[in-house]
């Protein structure tokens, strides 16, 4: 039920490019383009899969991996004081993207979230992001 | 930095009761009484973990596993359409117990969630809702 025309399996084959983040053999993150707040990054897994129920355990255990990695490295570089994990599953739920993938969203304290899926965030403001994230790693 | 007088480890230890779904031998899942969705639930390890960056991989593989055996049956028990997957990091992520805790938050189309950490439920209603899902493992 995998269909490898989606955005994220697009971005993965280099068709369409990303504020990428980090990569390795098993992962790729990037920031989302609809971020709920600065540095909100997205970790997806380079197999196939629609979401949680049909990534095997080592699919998942390499996102986490990158996740554990990743995520102290963006609060600090955002200056924020902590982060919120997200994973959505199935069109109830919030998921517009069917290739799985995890969010990463630093939380400052007293500041509130953008909305989930909401407005696009100026693509230099994205790029200076990324820019200063890749650089703390 | 752990601390065990937290009330999740109350809980894994017997001195707190909770509406359980589910045990083995690494995880606990429970449900959230101040739940988002009928049939919000809560995976945790056994082992000691304040959250995501503290916890081994091994410790993480065994909750995603459990989250993953539980999630669809959750959402079929509760006559939901998806899920969605969280966890909190830090007091400026919303984290309020200091105990490593993923939320399977069932969702259904077309209907919004509670807030995080809002209103407790009836104990007679997170009762039947443990007992329900308990009888679809």
């Amino acid at each position: 039920m995998y269909d490898d025309n989606n955005i994220f399996a697009k971005i993965l084959k280099g068709d369409i490019p990303s504020h990428k983040i980090y990569e390795d053999d098993t992962t790729y993150a990037f920031l989302d383009v609809m971020p709920r707040s600065d540095g909100h990054t997205l970790v997806i897994p380079k197999a196939d899969a629609t979401g949680l129920l049909d990534a095997s355990g080592q699919v998942i255990a390499n996102c986490m991996a990158t996740i554990q990695m990743l995520a102290p490295k963006i609060v600090d570089a955002m200056g924020a004081d902590g982060f919120l994990i997200q994973q959505f599953n199935g069109e109830a739920a919030g998921q517009t993207v069917f290739h799985l993938h995890f969010h990463i969203v630093p939380r400052k304290l007293g500041q509130s979230l953008r909305p989930h899926a909401g407005e696009m965030a100026d693509p230099e403001t994205l790029a200076s992001h990324a820019h200063i994230i890749r650089a703390a790693l």
